[in-house]
């Protein structure tokens, strides 16, 4: 049985991502990677990201990579897939595809860890966001 | 003859917009008026923003002024009215009004000129644009 | 008696301050005034920012405005002055001057609101800050 | 014979630099190695980035991972040691480790490639620049 598409943010390349070189500037692609799984959670999973921080919890990105295959600039319209390669107890790892018109310009994969805000520290998932993602990972892992 | 809406850019708030007092960082709303400018050309007007660039004009912020009347935070809708309150030779003021769920949050206007970029001098705007911008100050006037 | 210069914040121009025209995105000027409001207040006043965020003080702009004289590239090392204009019960009026190698490029000056981070709402500025204030006022009062 | 310690950027940690949590947003360390890497150029090996850019070669990141290991936050100084763990004929491994106060924080690794700016492509490193960085790789080479 097919899965769908794997949530995917739609994110035109802006003035304000762009470098002297008239191409985006690498740390953006890390501000749109935070984007993604905040409308992937809102809109995606349908548990809103801004809710889970004032509910007490976090989920900040302990480790990550990303490889900058092909130059993007300004006025494309950058694809980023989300996928789930990992469900931990208190973490997940999460890659993102970026494409413009169905060409692959950048990778990454990041670690994120589920913290209660108050002490900083890990702590399980909490079992509605943890059923839905059980249900994401299913019907778009990665190898 | 009732006039249409102005231009609005729906701005979800992001983690990347927001402080340690969990408010849009007021540097943001600069960002945010150069996106819904660039949107208002594309999307608005008709008038790609990247190809108005890659055809060698440019039109940046001459001078800006902002009131930050109730801060904004995480996870609200912030829609950004763009009017357009004078349209010069060389260049155009611009309205921007922010609001939350019809709550004024921000208001701002900004001188932007049009130059062209390999002198950085200010240049009387292409007709085809004038255009459109002079039927978009017809509908969209500010006093 | 002459006053001593005001405080002058030396800022790198870099190429996360840059756009694709090679100058200064303007937003990134915000953020500039930002930081030399910090270190004006933790070098300058010797009352560290970040203690008195952690001691539940914040210092929002609550209006701003700039003139974009010139444009800065990369490479070029601003020079921002600070000034103080005002000093009232709850709230500052600063000016920046941002100079390269003496030249002006860019002014601005914003209305900051002392207030207390649990309400959100100004209040008076604590003696200690006060004090220091009213000493930088004198000597670097602006009309 | 022993080598100098390697070239170390101070960076102050801000506002603009921190999220809702009150910690450094991730995505602004990646301006901060960029940052490290236009001084290093420029003060530790005498080769101003500006000038690199201008003379139409660039140093793009064509890869990095970065890893998280501790939060950092407002006010504190975090210092970031730049080393250089190879040095190829057109790019170059850089690490990047970010302490306060001694204590590790953050750690990062990537690619930079030395580019002709005009054609986007990878060129072989200038002499004057590979000699001063085989001096700094031998100098301060990593495992």
């Amino acid at each position: 049985m097919a899965a769908d598409s794997p949530y995917t943010q739609r994110m035109p390349i802006r003035f304000t991502h762009t470098d002297p070189a008239g191409y985006v500037f690498f740390p953006r692609y890390f501000e749109m990677w935070q984007a993604a799984v905040e409308d992937w959670f809102t809109i995606g999973l349908g548990v809103p990201y801004a809710e889970m921080i004032a509910g007490g919890h976090g989920l900040p990105t302990a480790r990550t990579e990303c490889e900058f295959l092909k130059p993007s600039h300004l006025g494309e319209i950058l694809e980023i897939a989300v996928l789930l390669a990992r469900l931990g107890r208190s973490s997940l790892d999460v890659r993102f595809i970026g494409r413009v018109a169905g060409e692959e310009r950048v990778r990454a994969k990041s670690v994120l860890v589920y913290i209660a805000l108050e002490t900083g520290r890990s702590v399980p998932i909490e079992p509605g966001l943890r059923e839905k993602l059980e249900a994401y990972h299913r019907d778009h892992a990665v190898d």
